[in-house]
């Protein structure tokens, strides 16, 4: 079997899609999700750019990866001034990766009209920033921009350019199709030219979606005979996005034979996928292939029969193989094993077959068609699983609340929240004022709720994301899915909720991580 | 220039997606809608299938067209019913269109184990039904369903099936790779083997994106030969959907010279391609080739300042091709030569060095530390050149507002707002109850703002995005961001609001909404 070399830049080129931002922490979730897909890869982002960016390198360093590379990606040194002096490449150095990748310009008409520079200046640019860094003992990946339109352009030229970076040490030389409108025919002639040209320098491919054809050039990039991806996870990117790698990796790997990632972490693919588009808060493509909702979905008559008679007939792999699952929402695969792990920490001795998990699957199934979903949100999924084994016991119960939200406010305050709880048969009325009717809602339960939980007071919300679903209809009134992040400054849990009501979905996902801390404080202590 | 027929599906293999369903009349509009676009065949929809369809197909005759020619879609007739009698064919006939399209299976899993027919049995009937359809004077296009599975699976048989199709007068054969997961390379080769075997009969290819290369694989086979591409809108269809013809018709037409359409049409592609988005009740997909709001978008400085200098260094075509734009997204890297372009717009005349543009510049600085982020908002970007132009005035003002949200909800509904408006000097005081407090407010603004501005009925939210800003601990009252995208039907625009309190924030960017969209229709009117 071919290996195939996964380089993953969701967090660097992904990250120029429009409405694409990572926090630092979500940036650390990623790499570990990556390195858990099995990529060997990860391009973390440009340590020049943004002290942020800085930060983000020093945490990775600390990560433990079973199977990833960490890049740091920044282009040559400027004109004029010396490679060693040059902040963007000593920033580089400073990321302290194993792993560089320094883009040029491969196309003339860049070099001209956007570099202001010769043609030959550029060609030196390239091989004294690659030779700097190579001093450095670094391994070194030379991203050709616009390597398609340059050798379309001025072949000679941008095959001088190959030829300087391979001459000045580069391990890796990518061939980028930056403006993505290049043809599957197109690019498997010119790579098949290429490979040839370069020899012993390991070829990549980089491609762009502008005219619909990323995953299909990225694949014939493969069968003229590159041996590195460079993609993004869901096709993230700018304008119409990146080479999608949840798209490659099984077509290469499961229909072509190619080794990409251990198999056994192409039945993550789907959940990994869905995780990283919640954490870039973008509603998932249930269209994509693979991972998509939709992608084994079935809706005609006939078609549905047929692949009762025999999957074979209408579905092109057995959805299992990446995670995902005729006509349903959560995976089986995946959803089996959470569960059955979240169940083990509970009662460490049921069985792999018990009939709770299947149980705990119906309901989710359930949840699911309602807009839940548990991936991102395990304090809310424990809870369940706690009330499916009969060991949850509410820890207060809601009287009733009032919120009232004015403006202009009479206060610094906009809105006041009056409630009334039950804790077993204590009573609790309060009120208090806040930024808005969550938050006064917020801080008028954990108010009321202080007197008969004091540690509450060590536990405090971080995150708090709101997705509207099915957003074609209804506007403000569409349903709405609330997920909360919270710490006590040791651990974190999160938490949903989902209601056409913002609020009253913002109310579950809170009462949820209360109940969570509380049960998980009381544990502890027992 | 070799004409290539595009044959659209969208009302027939489109509505096999998920969620795709339309009403007689939108189908109506979409058959006027594909024939402007310039469209050889339209597949209306199966005649046998329910009354609805049949009613269809009388009204389309009613239809002058002025490029397509309509089609009937049906399968071969029934095995043991002679063709004469079966109730699918007569129903076809009765159809009354000058093109019926006929499928019928070409892989030998398919007829025994789906048909449960001998293979020959499946070849009489094939010829058969095209026999007798082609007595009525039809024109008769034969889609060999699962055609590319059944090449690799049993070529030869695959091979008799066109045959038996060619010999009994088809027009046209259609290659279908209905489970859509063919490789191109594959595609390549074998269109290329099968048009050299049928010789003079016209070969079409119809592809399904199950493995993400339906363009490609549409591409691959027109460059192998086959005259006519078969696919859907918006790649509308089951599972992963059908080939784009929205994708297809621009790359061939406009990167290799084919002629599908007439040149002027493709004009109005972006705008068909949302027409029929619209129709079909979807939420359009972005970051689509071509038709995407993002397909032409820049976000990095390096990369706008670049497209200013010189269009083709990130732009693979010029947007207004297709009916699209360029979006240069602002954001505190961008320089002052995209703020120039904005203003532009508004002011035609203002010089590079304006002082206006500065001042709109420190705005953006200011207003982006606060947590605005302009990017996806150009509607609320807009009004604040405005203001800054000192053109804007606002449509009417906010006396006072008061919201109350209650569990448990004393109705159905969660939350009641009451609001008092000025427009002018005439106030309107109203209320509205909603699904929680945004929603509320969001309807008792408009129900007070119909008396003054009628055609405010013809706009509605179609998606409302809330971020809590990062960097921020406090929970829920972060900074919090809120992107709505609102529609009339033709255009959208995205507006922002920023605020610790989300009601507040909501109420901004509605506001610069309701604003943005009764300003452009003072403007049209003017």
């Amino acid at each position: 079997m071919t290996k195939i070399q996964v380089y993953d830049t969701t967090l660097r080129d992904g990250t120029q899609g429009e409405g694409i931002a990572f926090s630092l922490a979500d940036k650390l979730k990623i790499v570990k999700l990556l390195d858990e897909l099995g990529v060997a890869y990860i391009e973390a982002g440009i340590p020049a750019s943004n002290p942020k960016d800085a930060e983000l390198f020093e945490k990775i360093a600390k990560i433990e990866l079973k199977n990833a590379k960490i890049a740091a990606f920044g282009s040559t040194h400027r004109i004029g001034v010396p490679v060693e002096e040059d902040s963007g490449v000593k920033a580089l150095i400073e990321a302290d990766t194993p792993v560089i990748t320094i883009f040029g310009k491969a196309w003339d008409l860049h070099v001209k009209e956007v570099f202001n520079a010769e043609l030959n200046e550029n060609l030196d640019i390239i091989s004294e920033t690659i030779e700097y860094i190579k001093t450095f003992g670094k391994e070194v990946i030379f991203d050709a921009e616009h390597f398609f339109d340059g050798y379309k352009h001025n072949k000679e030229y941008a095959l001088s350019v190959l030829n300087a970076a391979k001459g000045a040490g580069a391990d890796i030389i990518c061939l980028c199709d930056t403006n993505g409108a290049t043809f599957p025919d197109e690019v498997s002639k010119i790579v098949a030219e290429v490979t040839d040209f370069v020899k012993d320098t390991k070829i990549a491919i980089h491609c762009h979606n502008d005219i619909g054809v990323a995953v299909s050039n990225t694949l014939m990039g493969v069968f003229s005979g590159a041996t590195q991806v460079q993609g993004t996870m869901n096709g993230f990117g700018e304008r119409c996005g990146n080479a999608n790698l949840c798209t490659i990796i099984p077509n290469l790997q499961l229909k072509r034979g190619y080794d990409l990632v251990p198999p056994e972490s192409l039945k993550k693919l789907r959940s990994i996928s869905r995780h990283i588009y919640e954490l870039a808060n973008i509603v998932p493509d249930e269209r994509k292939p693979y991972v998509g909702s939709m992608a084994f979905t079935h809706k005609g008559g006939m078609h549905i029969d047929a692949v009762l008679k025999n999957p074979k007939t209408f579905e092109h792999i057995s959805p299992e193989y990446v995670g995902n699952e005729r006509k349903l929402l959560m995976s089986e695969m995946s959803g089996r094993s959470m569960v059955y792990e979240i169940i083990k920490k509970i009662e460490p001795k049921t069985e792999k077959d018990s009939p709770i998990i299947t149980d705990v699957l119906e309901e989710i199934k359930i949840l699911e068609k309602n807009g839940y979903q548990f991936e991102g949100a395990e304090g809310s999924l424990e809870l369940m699983v706690l009330k499916k084994l009969g060991y949850y016991k509410p820890q207060f119960a809601l009287e009733q609340f009032k919120v009232i939200a004015a403006a202009p406010a009479s206060s610094h305050y906009t809105a006041t929240a009056m409630i009334k709880i039950l804790v077993d048969d204590a009573a609790e009325v309060t009120a208090a004022e806040g930024e808005g009717p969550v938050n006064a809602l917020d801080k008028a339960l954990r108010k009321a709720l202080y007197r008969f939980y004091p540690e509450l007071k060590n536990s405090r919300l971080i995150d708090f994301k709101v997705r509207v679903l099915d957003g074609s209809n209804s506007g403000t009134a569409a349903l709405t899915r609330v997920l909360m992040e919270s710490t006590d400054g040791k651990t974190s849990w999160s938490t949903v909720g989902v209601s056409e009501d913002i609020l009253e979905a913002s109310w579950k996902a809170l009462v949820d991580s209360i109940d969570y801390y509380l049960l998980h404080t009381k544990r502890e202590q027992e």
